[in-house]
Protein backbone atom coordinates (compact mmCIF):
# COMPACT_ATOMS: atom_id res chain seq x y z
CA UNK A 1 0.00 0.00 0.00
CA UNK A 2 0.80 3.59 -0.62
CA UNK A 3 3.00 5.38 2.45
CA UNK A 4 0.61 7.97 4.54
CA UNK A 5 0.57 11.53 3.51
CA UNK A 6 2.70 12.16 7.19
CA UNK A 7 5.02 8.87 6.62
CA UNK A 8 5.68 9.46 2.84
CA UNK A 9 5.90 13.91 2.90
CA UNK A 10 6.98 14.87 6.54
CA UNK A 11 8.33 17.87 5.39
CA UNK A 12 4.73 19.24 4.03
CA UNK A 13 2.23 17.40 6.07
CA UNK A 14 1.93 17.82 9.65
CA UNK A 15 -0.76 16.60 11.83
CA UNK A 16 -2.43 19.60 13.72
CA UNK A 17 -5.39 17.13 15.54
CA UNK A 18 -6.49 13.24 15.11
CA UNK A 19 -9.83 12.06 17.59
CA UNK A 20 -11.60 9.00 16.55
CA UNK A 21 -14.32 10.65 13.43
CA UNK A 22 -10.84 12.51 11.84
CA UNK A 23 -7.18 13.45 11.49
CA UNK A 24 -6.57 17.26 10.28
CA UNK A 25 -2.84 17.51 8.26
CA UNK A 26 -1.75 21.04 7.65
CA UNK A 27 0.05 20.96 4.36
CA UNK A 28 3.06 23.66 3.60
CA UNK A 29 5.26 23.58 0.31
CA UNK A 30 7.16 26.51 -1.58
CA UNK A 31 6.40 26.56 -5.42
CA UNK A 32 7.85 23.63 -7.56
CA UNK A 33 8.02 21.36 -5.07
CA UNK A 34 6.46 18.35 -5.56
CA UNK A 35 5.75 15.01 -2.78
CA UNK A 36 6.56 11.54 -3.08
CA UNK A 37 3.79 9.28 -3.48
CA UNK A 38 1.10 8.77 -1.27
CA UNK A 39 -2.28 8.07 0.00
CA UNK A 40 -5.32 10.08 1.29
CA UNK A 41 -8.41 8.46 2.88
CA UNK A 42 -11.66 10.13 1.71
CA UNK A 43 -10.91 14.12 3.18
CA UNK A 44 -12.06 17.58 2.67
CA UNK A 45 -9.54 20.32 1.54
CA UNK A 46 -9.67 24.02 2.57
CA UNK A 47 -7.50 26.25 1.34
CA UNK A 48 -5.82 28.90 3.20
CA UNK A 49 -4.24 30.84 0.52
CA UNK A 50 -4.61 30.82 -2.79
CA UNK A 51 -3.02 27.93 -4.77
CA UNK A 52 -2.67 25.71 -7.85
CA UNK A 53 -1.45 22.22 -7.11
CA UNK A 54 -1.14 19.01 -9.86
CA UNK A 55 -1.72 15.99 -8.40
CA UNK A 56 -0.65 12.18 -10.99
CA UNK A 57 -2.10 9.21 -9.35
CA UNK A 58 0.05 6.03 -10.19
CA UNK A 59 -1.26 5.08 -13.58
CA UNK A 60 -0.25 8.68 -14.69
CA UNK A 61 -3.45 10.65 -14.49
CA UNK A 62 -3.31 14.22 -14.09
CA UNK A 63 -5.61 16.32 -12.20
CA UNK A 64 -5.32 20.33 -12.35
CA UNK A 65 -6.69 22.35 -9.01
CA UNK A 66 -6.65 25.88 -8.19
CA UNK A 67 -8.21 26.46 -4.89
CA UNK A 68 -8.62 30.03 -3.96
CA UNK A 69 -8.44 31.10 -0.29
CA UNK A 70 -11.77 29.91 1.36
CA UNK A 71 -12.16 27.46 -0.89
CA UNK A 72 -13.39 23.56 -0.38
CA UNK A 73 -12.97 20.62 -2.16
CA UNK A 74 -14.08 16.60 -1.59
CA UNK A 75 -11.94 13.93 -2.30
CA UNK A 76 -12.49 10.13 -2.15
CA UNK A 77 -9.53 8.18 -1.21
CA UNK A 78 -6.54 8.67 -3.68
CA UNK A 79 -3.21 7.82 -4.23
CA UNK A 80 -0.98 10.36 -6.16
CA UNK A 81 1.74 12.92 -5.97
CA UNK A 82 1.43 16.40 -5.46
CA UNK A 83 3.03 19.07 -6.82
CA UNK A 84 2.63 22.77 -5.76
CA UNK A 85 2.64 24.67 -9.07
CA UNK A 86 1.13 28.18 -7.93
CA UNK A 87 4.11 30.90 -7.45
CA UNK A 88 3.53 31.33 -4.33
CA UNK A 89 3.90 29.29 -1.28
CA UNK A 90 1.24 26.49 -0.59
CA UNK A 91 -1.25 26.17 2.50
CA UNK A 92 -4.34 24.17 2.81
CA UNK A 93 -5.80 22.24 5.50
CA UNK A 94 -7.03 18.47 4.98
CA UNK A 95 -9.55 16.97 6.72
CA UNK A 96 -9.52 12.99 6.81
CA UNK A 97 -12.37 11.46 7.29
CA UNK A 98 -12.27 7.82 9.49
CA UNK B 1 -34.64 21.00 18.92
CA UNK B 2 -32.72 23.79 18.26
CA UNK B 3 -32.58 24.75 14.19
CA UNK B 4 -29.61 24.12 11.93
CA UNK B 5 -26.94 26.73 11.38
CA UNK B 6 -27.90 27.42 8.01
CA UNK B 7 -31.57 28.10 8.94
CA UNK B 8 -31.06 29.52 12.10
CA UNK B 9 -28.44 32.14 10.71
CA UNK B 10 -28.29 32.07 6.25
CA UNK B 11 -27.06 35.33 6.58
CA UNK B 12 -24.09 34.41 7.97
CA UNK B 13 -23.54 29.94 7.26
CA UNK B 14 -23.62 29.26 3.40
CA UNK B 15 -23.22 25.87 2.05
CA UNK B 16 -20.22 25.14 -0.01
CA UNK B 17 -20.90 21.12 -0.38
CA UNK B 18 -22.48 18.39 0.83
CA UNK B 19 -22.27 14.74 0.33
CA UNK B 20 -22.98 11.64 2.51
CA UNK B 21 -19.68 11.82 4.59
CA UNK B 22 -19.95 15.26 5.26
CA UNK B 23 -21.65 19.36 4.60
CA UNK B 24 -18.81 22.25 4.43
CA UNK B 25 -20.50 25.49 5.30
CA UNK B 26 -18.82 28.91 5.12
CA UNK B 27 -18.68 31.28 7.91
CA UNK B 28 -18.72 34.79 7.34
CA UNK B 29 -19.60 37.81 9.75
CA UNK B 30 -18.67 41.56 10.69
CA UNK B 31 -17.26 42.52 13.88
CA UNK B 32 -20.19 42.21 16.46
CA UNK B 33 -22.41 40.31 14.95
CA UNK B 34 -24.36 37.58 16.95
CA UNK B 35 -26.35 34.51 15.30
CA UNK B 36 -29.88 33.29 16.96
CA UNK B 37 -29.20 29.93 18.52
CA UNK B 38 -28.44 26.95 15.95
CA UNK B 39 -26.79 23.60 16.30
CA UNK B 40 -24.27 21.96 14.65
CA UNK B 41 -23.24 18.00 13.87
CA UNK B 42 -19.50 17.09 15.42
CA UNK B 43 -18.02 19.09 13.02
CA UNK B 44 -14.20 20.61 12.58
CA UNK B 45 -13.29 24.77 11.70
CA UNK B 46 -10.59 25.85 9.88
CA UNK B 47 -9.58 29.51 10.20
CA UNK B 48 -9.14 31.41 7.06
CA UNK B 49 -8.97 34.45 8.68
CA UNK B 50 -7.59 35.71 12.40
CA UNK B 51 -10.47 36.12 14.31
CA UNK B 52 -12.03 35.68 18.03
CA UNK B 53 -15.48 34.10 18.69
CA UNK B 54 -18.16 33.96 21.78
CA UNK B 55 -19.76 30.99 21.55
CA UNK B 56 -23.22 30.76 23.97
CA UNK B 57 -24.85 27.73 25.03
CA UNK B 58 -28.38 27.38 26.08
CA UNK B 59 -27.42 27.72 30.02
CA UNK B 60 -25.83 30.50 29.95
CA UNK B 61 -21.71 29.11 29.26
CA UNK B 62 -19.70 31.25 27.82
CA UNK B 63 -16.49 29.70 25.79
CA UNK B 64 -13.82 32.41 23.93
CA UNK B 65 -11.90 31.59 21.12
CA UNK B 66 -9.15 32.95 19.10
CA UNK B 67 -8.33 31.47 16.03
CA UNK B 68 -5.15 32.06 13.80
CA UNK B 69 -5.59 31.42 10.21
CA UNK B 70 -4.74 27.79 9.36
CA UNK B 71 -5.75 26.98 12.72
CA UNK B 72 -8.35 23.91 13.36
CA UNK B 73 -10.36 23.57 16.09
CA UNK B 74 -12.59 19.87 16.59
CA UNK B 75 -16.05 20.21 18.10
CA UNK B 76 -18.54 17.84 19.15
CA UNK B 77 -22.21 18.55 18.86
CA UNK B 78 -23.31 21.66 20.17
CA UNK B 79 -26.15 24.27 20.26
CA UNK B 80 -24.72 27.90 20.47
CA UNK B 81 -24.74 31.47 19.39
CA UNK B 82 -21.89 32.68 18.22
CA UNK B 83 -20.77 36.11 18.53
CA UNK B 84 -17.75 37.43 16.57
CA UNK B 85 -15.76 39.26 18.88
CA UNK B 86 -12.88 40.54 17.00
CA UNK B 87 -11.90 43.48 15.42
CA UNK B 88 -12.09 42.28 11.55
CA UNK B 89 -14.56 40.43 9.50
CA UNK B 90 -14.52 36.64 10.38
CA UNK B 91 -13.78 34.09 7.55
CA UNK B 92 -14.05 30.38 8.61
CA UNK B 93 -15.05 26.92 7.37
CA UNK B 94 -16.84 23.91 9.11
CA UNK B 95 -16.41 20.60 8.02
CA UNK B 96 -19.65 18.92 9.24
CA UNK B 97 -19.32 15.07 9.96
CA UNK B 98 -22.06 12.82 9.51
Amino acid sequence: MTADAVKAAPETYKMLLENDRVRVLEVRGKPGFKTAMHSHPAHVAVAIRDGKFRFTTADGQRVDAELKAGQALYLDRVEHTTEITGTGDAHVILVELK
